[in-house]
């Protein structure tokens, strides 16, 4: 399964910088170094010099020098790919970088596939698949919260999790097996009520898993945000103070923003992404109407949503309002009444609006948003909304799609054998769905897996990792 | 002048990629290193490890693990600044880059200036100045010839080409001092024919060096090469075969090609900067021939000029063309017939060019343009005019822009010492224009030179450089 060729790639981002990296890894990544490395000091060839250290040089093709570099030499295992690797430092041309590739892949090195070194680490049992995984992850993660969430996955906080429920379902089928190997005997060695407790000890472990799935990929892609209200009310002017830029349209034309505008942003190390939407009100206009549709349909992508009320507005039919969205709003999503336009004088609708009953899983703000008047709690009340802060490095979260689908079949079968037990069906069928079980999870860390998935997953990976 | 502090910059490309270097440099580099680094196995900090070392570890800031990192250990003097460096290989997420730049900023490291790093290895004694300048040529070099140049400089070629006329120089001082010593006695130590036969080397040696800027120049910049020719002959079809693409509008309308198209393109491995020019004819269009004129006046920039004729019209029309550009043209540029559309049958024409008279500085080559018949002899002929082959790695040519003005400098001070000799002025005037010539030289190698100066080259380099 493993190629034993030796490969390179440029490691950096692509372009010019002051340095680029050139990765190069394989048993004979020393040896073609070695072709095309020369140190104007030392006598010894890199294939003598002790891993881990450093060398300054040349390198040289045709008798013509191409660059000075630094070279860094690890020998195997203890290497990112647990392969040998040469890495070049070169002078950050990008025609300097695309001539030492060529010199090396005349020198029978191989061009790197994307991810092929990450792959590598996994083939040669450096990393597990998830944690293999999480290395793009990583990568590409361009906040604090997901950044945390990557690292932990990289470090092996997700393969733990995988191997502690995988040694209870182990624990479980043992169990069983016993059980069917004394079968005609009609021996129950594991008592039903205990067989029952660990199930759902596992059911629930799964559960909490799968569930994490969706704070995991807000969290990676950016919690989503609805903000909604009507025309008019400074949705998009609360949009404009939040992202602090002038993306969304602010004027006072009703039917503005007509269409849905996202936007990612990052607030105090964690992403949102918002959709600022179509004022909502009784209209004729064909298109103004498609676009308050829409902002409806978006509500239920929401984590978050923001209604924005003007508190100018009479109690009356800012209450009905509210109530209007409470309807259409579920309990895992957080609703916010942001109550705006307090910097316009002392209005009845905001001493009623403070009286107003709020529920657990929501509430009121007033801000100014034109004047950028107590933004900051707002804030914090959306951080505090998708717990963010609670989210500790140890805490397991699923942010890959691959797992969610991986742990939502491990759920179904563990609540097959959940139902099994309460039917009381015999244990050959509790532990197929056992093993079946068994085998998802084997899957997430990589130990079972075709090539085909490996394949898929490493292809979007940058080339050079 | 030496700033003492502590630098840093993310040196690699910016952008995400698989991995990314930041460059710490400065005497408390190692310190600051191990306040941020953790190794998971040592028990070593790093201030206790070998030079030239590699280290794998963790960046942690208040209990958080940022990213696993490889650090790369050098001590001061044998770095690239001459100081102690330490290089944090990182997973190349804009992210991480960012967090740990912060980091060694919140540890007392300062954000590094453009061309910061060269700057203090000029100011360590690591290299001279027009080796410095080099590094930044090395890094925007482009094509193989301009990178060759580049590497040679930075490799100190033209340091030693500016020292040995300087050793020349200095001897030249030296007799003529001696002689002011003993002005009184009226003695010659050196004979003035020998004296203007040294000054004639000098004079020599500067001229050519100054006269190699305008092929380096044309290197670095790309060899300027116009395309001239009346309207329909095929210019615009030849560019595009030689460019490989559709960047010039091909088209049958007479004067289509209206404003003059620049286009840079590597052949191999040398940068040709091509003009596609408005057609050459007699036309009432008034911006037709402003067109028209903008040709002409691009012709003296050219070191190439390609006067595309069509082989169907008759040959006293193309003849005339043909002496009209002759005219135009002057000794140190290149005129190349390119006889076009020779696919399209037998012609008169073709067999009176055939016999027609060509000068040393001129060439005449058939072509289809447009079934790319007989491009590559006209590339061959291209190259092997600017004479690029020719172009060893130990020629010495001028590049940058400021060593070519100091060098007219010190090039008119020694004419005046050329004439001063003729005219025997005294032994005291002769000196001080050799002074001068010395002093112009030290600015090139920045042993004299003023902080404006310095500043000026490095800020534009790039950062992390």
């Amino acid at each position: 399964m493993l190629d034993q060729s030796t490969i390179c790639a440029i490691s950096t981002s692509p372009g010019i910088g002051a340095i680029a990296v050139i990765r190069l890894s394989g048993s004979e990544a020393i040896q073609i170094a070695d072709k095309i490395f020369q140190s104007p000091v030392k006598n010894k060839t890199l294939n003598e010099q002790p891993a881990n250290t450093l060398h300054f040089g040349q390198i040289i093709f045709k008798n013509e020098i191409i660059d000075e570099v630094v070279v860094a030499l690890f020998r195997a295992p203890h290497s990112f790919t647990g392969e040998d690797i040469v890495e070049i430092s070169c002078h950050g041309s990008v025609f300097i970088q695309q001539k030492i590739l060529e010199i090396l892949i005349e020198n029978r090195a191989r061009m790197a596939l994307p991810g092929e070194f990450t792959q590598r680490a996994f083939l040669n049992g450096k990393m597990d698949l998830s944690q293999a995984e999480a290395v793009a992850d990583v990568i590409a993660s361009s906040n604090a919260a997901a950044h945390k969430l990557a690292i932990n996955q990289m470090r092996g906080g997700f393969s733990k999790e995988i191997n502690d429920l995988r040694k209870q379902l182990l624990h479980f089928t043992a169990m069983i097996e016993l059980e069917l190997d004394f079968a005609e005997e009609e021996v129950e060695f594991a008592d039903r009520s205990a067989l029952r407790n660990l199930t759902e000890k596992i059911e629930n472990l799964l559960r909490k898993l799968k569930n994490s799935f969706q704070l995991g990929n807000a969290i990676k892609n950016g919690i989503p945000v609805a903000i909604i209200g009507e025309t008019n009310v400074g949705k998009s002017t609360l949009l404009n103070a939040l992202l602090n830029e002038e993306k969304a349209i602010v004027s006072h034309i009703h039917g503005t923003t007509r269409d849905v505008i996202e936007d990612v942003v990052n607030i105090h190390g964690t992403a949102f992404r918002f959709f600022d939407t179509a004022g909502i009100r009784d209209t004729d206009d064909h298109i103004e109407n498609l676009g308050i549709e829409r902002s409806y349909s978006k509500l239920n992508l929401a984590k978050i949503v923001l209604l924005v009320v003007d508190v100018q507005n009479p109690y009356p039919i800012v209450k009905q309002r509210i109530d209007m969205i409470r309807e259409r709003i579920s309990n895992d999503q957080k609703l916010i009444i942001v109550a705006n336009k307090i910097d316009t004088g002392i209005h009845e609708t905001i001493q009623l609006l403070e009286v107003m009953d709020i529920s657990d899983n929501e509430k009121l703000i007033f801000v100014a948003a034109k004047k950028k008047q107590n933004l900051e709690e707002l804030i914090e009340t959306m951080i505090h909304s998708v717990n963010i802060e609670a989210v500790n490095q140890e805490d397991v979260i699923v942010t890959n799609t691959r797992h969610f689908e991986i742990l939502k079949n491990a759920h179904e079968a563990i609540v097959r054998v959940l139902n099994g037990l309460d039917s009381g069906i015999t244990g050959d069928f509790l532990a197929q769905d056992i093993r079946e079980c068994l085998h998802y999870l084997a899957e997430i860390t990589g130990e079972v897996g075709t090539e085909e998935v490996l394949g898929h997953i490493f292809k979007n990976f940058c080339i050079g990792k």
